[in-house]
């Protein structure tokens, strides 16, 4: 398989950035083999610092330096360093830039510019970031055709479990009528302990605990972003956050839990989009009882799935990994082999 | 998106043949916004007769013909009929052969024969026909390459569920370690019954009422071919049928399946390849008694589903139906995306 050597650069290197450099690390031979070849030409980060150089930065050593902790400024080989995030963008020359670092919900900033600037540049563009997606899919759409770019966002939804790409690749042409995912790791991690009957306090407590859920909860236990992501994605309505109707699993109560298992049902906090009798394109996220034999009613644990109900095929489950920094790091990955794989790598 | 028309000629007009024709004209319009254009300029079936006509058939009117039953020649508009397979791939002038045609499976013939010719005119060939693909996988994808056309083969598992293009474009980049599978409609039908108490002799008699086993169950109750394709083209296996080693489900007894359930098991027939500790390809089939919490443990009826275990998603899981015209007949559509994503159509 062809070759072409891929010039990239980083913003971001926080959990899904590092697991990103680790499997351009480690898989160096299989991405050749699958025909990616990437050169990582530069990395910016707001707290870690940043490096570039047009030759290609040395992987190992800028994961060491991450490792250790501190900034990386003048610690690995580069030709220049304490580039800001839209000076990297724009004098890099990469091809494509990696935009995965931390951004405000609400506004989608400071990932939302950065975006911006290097679609505006002809540069395609891969995030797992969901706030600007969410908020401004449309906008960035437009831009990208406009300047002849790719906009990329398999991370966005499931993290690297490729869920987008089956969709809009694969099973567009079948007819979606329907759209219905578990698409947030900690809202499952803690319905699973609630299906055993753990309060809700105490679930999201387990779940602070182990790193899953943030000490504001809001975005995590909810999974709106994903919702309008899909409906934005697979259905092309021009839906706003705010039009997803949205219900929590706070209301959940253990009678509502025992009457369930009585039942031989699960309670599962489901997103969903579809087009209702008047082709009007609904959006929500609600704890709905699935009977067992659902293929979403086994999905346990921080593992996400999503049911597209096509009328072609019937439905199609895709069950696989909701987060973790390699897993997320792996829709770069997934982002990249579409690019190569169509032909739109410059 | 770009359409450019795809001359495709189709051998084999059974229920497959069929059910893409009918996708072809109730979904003209969404495959033209998925960029498919698509042009029958001939089809052949031993049985049925054949039409080609350089401008293009109207599959209304053959579709109308077909359901009427009897041989369809000098019944639809066309510049020649009475071709047979091999003519008809010659002089079509197809860019695109379509192979649906019944056969042997010990031979694979005819469909083999029909795929050697297309893949040396260079033309692409698109099938779902398991036996010449798990035979001759290796030998048809060298002709292929040989003669720059694509051999195309989303159907031979799982009908038209995209398995093998999300495992073959977006998982073997992540570093497939196991593939196991529920690929046989037939088999996993008959044990959801034998789970339930049924005896399998009665539950292969059910199987054969509804029309979904063969009179000669053998290739039906196994999926050994299943396993022989996926050990080819995601492993590079060289991997002979025989190779494959199989258990059926004919030994479990009513014992067997009282004692999984007591333990929240259920028994499935589990198709899977795998790499050895000796870097050996393994593949078999054989009945597996999994966890409930399993994730094609739950998968039931006619529904088939592969997890495929990787290095770096875990695993990933792709649940959807196994059989049936429409569904099968959408592999051929998912085949034609494919080629048309990749800009690989000529």
């Amino acid at each position: 398989m062809q070759s072409k050597e891929i010039r990239l650069a980083l913003i971001g290197l926080g959990n899904v950035g590092q697991g990103f450099l680790q499997i351009v690390q480690n898989d160096r031979l299989r991405l050749a083999e699958q025909g990616l070849a990437i050169n990582v030409v530069a990395v910016c980060d707001l707290h870690r610092g940043s490096a570039a150089d047009a030759k290609g930065l040395d992987v190992s050593e800028l994961l060491s330096a991450l490792a250790q902790g501190g900034r990386i400024d003048g610690r690995v080989k580069a030709s220049h360093s304490g580039w800001d995030a839209l000076t990297t963008i724009a004098e890099s020359q990469a091809d494509v830039i990696v935009e995965l670092s931390w951004s405000d919900f609400k506004t989608g900033e400071p990932a939302l510019s950065h975006v911006r600037a290097a679609l505006r540049a002809g540069q395609h563009v891969i995030t797992s970031n969901k706030g600007p997606i969410a908020l401004a899919y449309k906008e960035l759409r437009t831009l990208a055709e406009a300047h002849q770019a790719q906009l990329c966002i398999e991370g966005t939804v499931m993290s690297g479990t490729p869920s987008l790409r089956l969709a809009s690749d694969c099973l567009k042409a079948a007819g979606i009528q329907k759209v219905q995912g578990i698409v947030n790791g900690t809202t499952n991690y803690m319905l699973t302990a609630m299906n055993r009957g753990v309060s809700y306090f105490d679930a999201l407590k387990q779940a602070q605990e182990l790193g899953f859920a943030e000490a504001d909860p809001t975005s995590d236990v909810e999974g709106f972003d994903a919702a309008a992501i899909m409906a934005q994605l697979l259905f092309d309505a021009p839906l706003q956050l705010s039009d997803v109707d949205r219900t929590g699993i706070v209301g959940l109560t253990p009678n509502d839990i025992a009457s369930a298992t009585q039942q031989d049902k699960r309670w599962k906090l489901i997103a969903s989009v579809e087009r209702d009798n008047n082709g009007q394109i609904k959006a929500r996220v609600s704890p709905l009882a699935l009977p067992s034999t659902h293929p979403l009613a086994n999905v346990n644990g921080a593992t996400n799935a999503i049911t597209f109900s096509t009328e072609r095929l019937g439905d199609v489950t895709l069950v696989g990994p909701g987060a973790g920094r390699i897993e997320t790091g792996y829709a770069v990955i997934s982002d990249l082999l579409a690019l190569q794989q169509k032909g739109l790598l410059k």
